[in-house]
């Protein structure tokens, strides 16, 4: 009950949203996170979430399940509730006609095409509505969604697995494992949050990675500047989507045909490098709203280099490799000067056995 | 009062006793850290601690401060008392005369002359003893001396600032300043901790760093193979206790003149390395009971290749610097196997403002 909780009451029921909504992680793309609970007297009589594009929104199937007991009660939803026809009908619709009397939400829909406006509706329907609940939870929860709607680009996550000394390999250049099991079990599951791996394809050949994720079909992007994939790679054997940035001067090379239906994009590529702004804005067009970078140090310091990174989980084990040769985690052109770092601000630091995951965002 | 603190009795004033030693932090060299309570009737009616070597022992000053009332009392003290004259008279002889009815003490001393040996004495006197209590928190206040007693060699604690993409520099090999001024602060204050500070001869004579404690005279230790240190630098400024590590071969240099009274030891360098195992034993035979290893990559990394490392302390900034010509913060030889890196139990991990500061020990 939320009055033994300490919570303020719509804090406490919003909190309820939120932890519904966060079950559908990884499933609902392009489709943001939504949780709904439907309160009368201080009780849950109905919820519901969004649990993948094309099925029902949040509140609708919350409203749903309250039927005629949602007259009079408050709605708790996440995000504002939408007012156009997308693949479903508009929500404010069917709140006004259930008879809800009051609706809170955390945060206003960021999509240009809702934007406070379903609010407007619901205020001239002599809905009491309150906004900004639990905003920042709510935000975070949909950070790939906010990063769709203000950027039109992917949200990007990189993510790597170091030595406490911050080595990626041993000095003969292996990189097997540096991390524990329950470490790489975790980065799996990390995986699936988004809507593709990316690696560079020195990754590739050398690693020779599947590059899926347990319960899900990761699309995956290759950045291969002089186009060397090959049909009898790992990252072929389980695939529904296979995408392959190659330099456009092998656009005569027309290898996609062996690729068994991965789709091979062109692109200009200047002293083998491309423009992760441009390969991200490709990857956009095509409803790939975020993407999770796993390396090499390459590509890593290449999404850094651009500033083209939204958040960061480092996977560092308890061990020091030391020496010359061993690789370092992120490489890239990087900066000549300190003060130019790409800054961070710490989340949060996890342990995981004996390793432990930094999760952190670039400061603002 | 301890009926209060949820914790036993004995618990509870060994908590106090080891709270009192550790005020000496730093000062006692190369004698331990040792707090003493004397308890009667669920109150502390006396205590003490041992503030330098050639001052009174912990237990001698608590049991001055008690007097008479020490008479049926309980005495705690976090380490076996002596049983030898050393600068001071066996505090074992005076806990009999005192009257004391029960000594609890968390370890036996690991100085094979007292070890076990005082207990047996104040049983032979009808006193009760309690040993182990809160033994760990004891031994690790002690680490130094435990490792002095146990192996003959200085406690070495290795330090280093990185970004959390494990870089020393930037990419033009600028160090200043990877991490916050409240990191550099802690650091400076670990630094008096222990008996000396340590660093490679490039360190010196690229960054000219002062090496000084705020409120301690620390020793400073300088590999020098080539025997290029200058008397102009920083390290001369203010200082006690210079000791510079010179190739053999250097020998008939007689720079020293020119150091002002700085010690130079003559030693044996293999391709410009010395023995780490080498050094340490020279320094333990000048009674340098721990030493603060600060750099650079190349000293850290040859400390790790020797495994004489018995603590680790990381300063991590939020950023990342990325590139290739960013120097790692530990190099030296390094391990070519990522099965035989040197593997590191963490402590704890703390947040320093915008950084923070891992503590770690080699797994055992």
């Amino acid at each position: 009950m939320w009055r033994d909780s300490g919570k303020s009451k719509d804090e406490f029921f919003m909190q309820k949203a939120l932890a519904l909504a966060i079950k559908a992680q990884g499933k609902t793309s392009p489709n943001p996170l939504v949780g709904a609970v439907v309160e009368k007297g201080g009780r849950v009589i109905a919820q519901g979430f969004h649990k993948k594009a094309g099925m029902p929104h949040a509140e609708a199937e919350a409203l749903k399940e309250a039927g005629r007991k949602a007259r009079g009660a408050c709605l708790y939803v996440n995000l504002e509730p939408c007012c156009h026809f997308g693949r479903t009908p508009p929500c404010v619709d069917k709140i006004i006609s259930s008879g809800i009397k009051r609706v809170v939400m955390s945060v206003l829909d960021p999509n240009p095409l809702v934007y406070g406006r379903s609010v407007k509706i619901l205020r001239k329907h002599n809905i009491e509505v309150r906004t900004g609940v639990l905003a920042g939870q709510a935000k975070k929860l949909n950070e790939v969604f906010f990063k769709n709607m203000r950027r039109h680009l992917p949200f990007t996550a990189v993510k790597f697995a170091q030595s406490l000394d911050g080595r990626l390999t041993d000095n003969r250049g292996n990189s097997k494992w540096i991390t524990s099991l329950t470490a790489r079990r975790s980065a799996k599951h990390l995986r699936q949050i988004y809507d593709a791996v990316l690696v560079g394809i020195n990754t590739v050949l050398k690693d020779n990675p599947h590059l899926d994720a347990p319960g899900k079909v990761m699309s995956k992007i290759i950045l291969d500047p002089h186009f060397r994939i090959e049909r009898n790679l790992n990252i072929f054997r389980k695939y529904r989507k296979i995408i392959v940035f190659a330099g456009e001067k092998y656009k005569n090379v027309r290898k996609e045909k062996k690729l068994a239906g991965a789709e091979v994009i062109y692109l200009k590529a200047k002293n083998g490098i491309f423009s992760i702004k441009q390969i991200l804005s490709r990857l956009y067009s095509r409803q790939i709203t975020s993407v999770f970078v796993e390396g090499g140090a390459e590509t890593l310091g290449r999404f850094f280099d651009a500033e083209c990174v939204d958040k960061v989980y480092i996977f560092a084990a308890s061990k020091i490799i030391g020496g010359k040769n061993a690789l370092c985690s992120v490489a890239g052109r990087g900066v000549s000067d300190v003060n130019k770092a790409f800054d961070l601000n710490i989340e949060k630091v996890e342990s995981l056995g004996r390793d432990f995951l930094i999760t952190a965002y670039p400061k603002k």
